[in-house]
């Protein structure tokens, strides 16, 4: 029974992990889709729905994107029916207004609350499944005020998403319940599992894809990612998602978030455009990632600043909101506005400047390939440059508000710059068809037929999408898997393909690290990236401390220091550990013992052991000489203290060895021996400093040392 | 541009991959397309046409499944056109002659040619991936010679498939062309990158699932899969892909090797019948393994069954083939099988024994949700025992298949197993939906309305394919992506996700190993399963060598032995290597010596410099003492022979710790030390013993010989 329940333990714990992010983000999405409405109005018998629930109710069957009467906006609630210039000015002043009050209630929150809630979580996610623990990261204040913060921030209207922070959420919830089996509450590792688990279930509930959610733990989140974990983050995900689809927060059947209905059709010729496309986006990415750090360590350097933060939230909200305000595509919801552009025109969409085709024929019954002919009524350019608009400000907004001290991500501000770029280049493409058609016939390279759609703007549209999210987080395969299940569209795996390569190939050429890293560097936490290869020629003895200008090792000899001496040694240095070896003049290894325990055991020996004075012998040996035959005070066992299997490697290991053996056991630190003695040691920090080093070319602190 | 040229060696490299295996699939599906269809007749005027390209050229486009002029069946080609029993007779004759012929032709191929290129090939490569060394197993003519009898077999209508084979052919491909870049044939560690990123590329090109072949490649067949090798896997498996895709074997623009057209629904209700599914496939699977086992195993000790393999693959065709002659679902080709028992009844189905029912209002304008009513023909009764017959039919012959001294994979054998048994539940849930209906008015508990379709026997036999490969292979997340983009179908991902978690629980509590593991057992491959824990209390010093009762550790000392000691240490032991230390009485480590590299050593200086005789003192140190100041013959250098970085561990070190780092990091042995002492060595082979001691619960060897 006992190995029975030991077993299930963590099928139960991701069990609740799953059912718990499901219903998270259930209540998330209603939250901020009621609050990002309440920018624009109130239901006014019912406050409580949103406007689509709101209009609903009304028994308007035919709602479509318009207003209902039961939907009142904030000019009509003061009776101002008439659209005036007053109405139009209440109107953008409840907006701004709403905008600004939600940003600046969730940064104080933030503040005052939960200082670890802000950002979208990923980049630390990634150092604490490395190994890096950041105490209360992951606890429960943390979960409450991300989760007010990001139903308030998301409604604001800033340029954020949710997506990011949804795995932070999950990962808090892996951990909170992590704490019920103490086999996971109690193993810093097994614990680990659990994560990897949650943030699978994170991106399963954000995104509606459990496998993406699967595939970016595994990619972009996990470090070590063992396949028994592959196998419970997909159970865990899987629950989430279908907790979710259970809650149906948008009252909708529908799985994936952007849903396609229609079959897309693309022709071998295309990728040539997509692979453009994939190019942008890693061009794209660049800048973003690079103007993002810029300004980013701008602001960590500037004492002005950083006195600041409330403010600069709701400066960057109110810039927002006041342009956003404009801008038809960027006044509406960002997910709304992703899957206008991913789709096509179709009957409903007469009103819609991007549809505005001349000739259409408006065919209700069906919808038919022969929807339009691709020539453009004036209304598609006006869509055009709102678009190009759109896309700029989006950047600009997008990188002053990535790091905001409010909870955001940028999946979703990134996936709208790719569809916006994507579905501006598919209409280029399809005027050129159709001008090519009109000047020489049927073209040959294209085969559809005249009259027929040929190019598919909105196929467009999710390939840009991927593009430039791949060319921001450098993700390759997950992203592909979450892209595609987002859709639901299959043939429409090779052209995104195609479009992340190339954003991944220019991205990296263009700005090494993705936006995880450059962030993770920017706030100098200890992540060695399991990305890359380092074919150094160095060897441990180069790297390893102490160096040949510094005083000796510090160690432990297992029988003959006094307890003063040892203690002596912690005061002066502050090392988390020290090597236990034979004798100095020998200096055999024969252990290790952290600074953490030889503290913890001379204070609690000093407390409880009266008759151990500062002359008592303190023995690491298995046995220790009768007090009597010594004289002197009595001893001290320390035996126990001892890790007696440390990791060793010998002076002569290739630092590429090393870092590899860092990377898959997950060390923290190695000796270094010749013929048994040992040398020195290797900590995470000095691989981390010799590879920084490395990679700026300045060979200065590592020459060789020890061995000629 | 020497840099440039080194990263980018390994993408022209998957780049050839990946278009080469493209190609191969291509020419291999289309050939066993045209040998497969010879069994039942040959095309009049061009012979080299399968039956369904002849039927095209004849310009019949109305050709669905039967005959046309053109094809002329074999009592044709004798004059005889009258439906006689010579008729039947003559048709069985060829039928059953040309599949011996094949599978006869194709053994007699791999017996002379290539031993290795019989069975999946999986197992091996999963082996060869854990880095297990067969010489050959991946060369060119392995590579012939399994892809004329992958054709021969497929064609045969043996119970196989060509999945399997297919990634070992993609990685022979792999194996090949990485001897054209250096870093990558001279290193066998590279090498298994380049196979990782071909067994992606041979799944994606079986089954036209790019992102499935990817996860298979992680999951399944590679042993550590860095992150950098996904990315490349990912590239050769889209390239791959898009060759098959412009070769079009099939003469079908689908990607998907059994695409779904229509949108399935299914209610939450019907997970319940979903995991059942799951849970059958789990002990079917456990049923076959344990069978195929038992029979492989039981030929391998039979001397009999050793000399007469030929005949043996000629029994068992001969029993298909005339069994199957006579049942229509197993005659058909069992990817035509299980895309008909995956697809729904349409108009052009009304010839189908499965699509007779009664009352069905035949449309053919479009097809309608309200295309039947579940009330059966007497067509589906015969089609369910036909069906039943099928199964049990197939489950007999893919034991006895499956292992066969010719080229066969079992992904399709199961697919089909699994698509049957799903179809059956779900026509039997058809009934009962019907009959509650009928009973009772609308049903509460199935969303659906009366004379609609409520449930969709196609989705349980997707369901049941997955479930029963899962059973068999125990795959997980990999499955789930292949059989979604087998089937391009979205909605079906919880599903299949419900049933392949359940197969796998069953699956594993029934018989433990995967047919593969089962496989790699049987055959004795050193490989250590990564997907287990091992929670041992165990530590190095009990199972390192030497034991307590054994002769102690053979060593090196860094100087003082001589050439004739050395030479006789060779002769009298065969160890693949010895520790070099300091010096027997101390016994400090100072590093490791090969065999081979010491053998070849001494050889050589006793070929090329005649002043080294059997007394000549070798010396493993930096600095060699003069020759004549020593005295004696002249000493012999082999200070470069030694691995001066040789992994250690302690003595103390836990078994789960030690097993760890020989996965993660590939070892092959490590050193066992206790402060700076050698004491021992670990093995692999070591490892292997002990784990399957643990798991036998017999103590016995590993008692405790060096620490107490």
């Amino acid at each position: 029974l006992g190995s029975a329940w030991d077993s299930g333990a963590g099928w139960l714990c991701v069990l609740m992990v799953g059912m718990a992010a499901g219903a998270t983000a259930g209540v998330i999405d209603i939250g901020a889709r009621w609050m990002s409405d309440l920018k624009n109005g109130i239901c006014a018998d019912r406050f409580w729905l949103d406007k689509e629930h709101c209009c609903w109710s009304d028994d308007k069957t035919l709602y479509k994107d318009d207003s209902c009467s039961a939907w009142t906006t904030w000019p009509e609630v003061f009776n101002i029916y008439e659209k005036s210039n007053l109405y139009y000015f209440l109107d953008f002043f409840f907006y701004v207004s709403w905008a600004m009050s939600m940003a600046g209630l969730a940064v104080v929150l933030v503040k005052v609350f939960a200082p670890y809630a802000c950002g979208s979580g990923i980049p630390e996610i990634k150092c604490i499944l490395s190994g890096f623990v950041i105490r209360g990261y992951l606890g429960k204040w943390t979960f409450i005020i991300k989760s007010v913060g990001l139903m308030l921030s998301t409604a604001s209207g800033l340029s954020l998403g949710k997506e990011g922070p949804m795995v932070h959420l999950a990962c808090c919830i892996g951990n909170i319940f992590s704490y019920l089996f103490p086999k996971y509450g109690m193993n810093e590792a097994k614990k680990r599992e659990i994560l990897s688990a949650s943030a699978a279930a994170g991106v399963s509930v954000a995104f509606g894809a459990p496998i993406g959610g699967v595939m970016f733990s595994l990619e972009e989140a996990s470090y070590y990612f063992p396949l028994k974990t592959m196998w419970r983050s997909f159970f865990c995900a899987l629950v989430a998602g279908i907790i979710l689809r259970i809650v149906n927060p948008f009252g909708s059947d529908q799985t994936s978030l952007f849903h396609i209905d229609y079959m897309m059709k693309w022709t071998f010729i295309e990728l040539i455009p997509f692979a453009l496309l994939g190019v942008w986006g890693g061009i794209l990415g660049s800048i973003f990632i690079w103007a993002n750090i810029k300004w980013r360590s701008y602001c960590k350097n500037s004492a002005f600043l950083g006195r600041h933060n409330i403010n600069e939230v709701l400066v960057v909200t109110a810039v927002t909101a006041v342009i956003s305000y404009f801008n038809p595509y960027m006044r509406k919801n960002t997910s709304a506005l992703i899957k206008q552009l991913f789709d096509r025109c179709g009957p409903d969409d007469v009103t819609s400047d991007l549809c505005d085709y001349r000739n259409r024929t408006i065919t209700t019954s069906k919808v038919d390939d022969n929807y339009h002919t691709g020539i453009f009524g004036d209304g598609v350019e006006t869509a055009i440059w709102q678009l190009i608009f759109a896309l700029i400000c989006k950047l600009i907004f997008t990188v002053f508000t990535f790091g905001l001290k409010v909870p955001c991500g940028l999946f979703i501000p990134s996936l709208a710059m790719g569809a916006i770029s994507g579905r501006l280049l598919g209409i280029t493409m399809e005027a050129l068809t159709t001008s090519l058609q009109a000047s020489g016939g049927q073209s040959e390279w294209m085969s559809c037929q005249i009259g027929k759609d040929c190019v598919y703007p909105g196929l467009y549209a999710m390939v840009g999408a991927a593009a430039v999210l791949g060319g921001v987080t450098r993700m390759t395969v997950s992203l592909v898997v979450i892209m595609f299940e987002l859709t639901g569209s299959l043939e429409f795996i090779v052209p995104t393909m195609v479009a992340v390569m190339f954003a991944k190939w220019v991205g990296d050429a263009t700005h090494k690290q993705g936006v995880y890293e450059a962030h993770i560097q920017l706030n100098g936490y200890p992540f060695l990236n399991n990305k890359e290869e380092y074919p150094y020629s160095t060897v441990a003895s180069q790297v390893m401390r102490p160096r040949r200008d510094e005083p000796e090792l510090c160690v432990l000899t297992q029988d003959g220091m006094t307890l003063g001496e040892i203690e002596a040694l912690l005061r002066d240095t502050d090392f988390n550990g020290y090597p236990v070896v034979v004798s100095r003049s020998s200096m055999y290894l024969t252990g290790f013992c952290t600074r953490r325990d030889l503290q913890l055991a001379l204070h609690s020996a000093r407390k409880t052991q009266p008759y151990i004075v500062t002359a008592s012998v303190v023995f690491f040996t298995p046995t220790v000489p009768d007090a009597t035959s010594v004289g002197g005070p009595a001893p001290l066992r320390l035996r126990k203290l001892v890790d007696l299997a440390p990791m060793t490697i010998t002076d002569q290991m290739p630092m590429e060895t090393i870092i590899d053996m860092f990377r898959k056991l997950g060390l923290r630190h190695v000796l270094v021996t010749r013929s048994g003695k040992v040398l020195g040691i290797i900590t995470k920090k000095d691989i981390l400093e010799f590879m920084r080093h490395q990679e700026s070319g300045f060979p200065g602190s590592v020459a060789n040392p020890n061995f000629n």
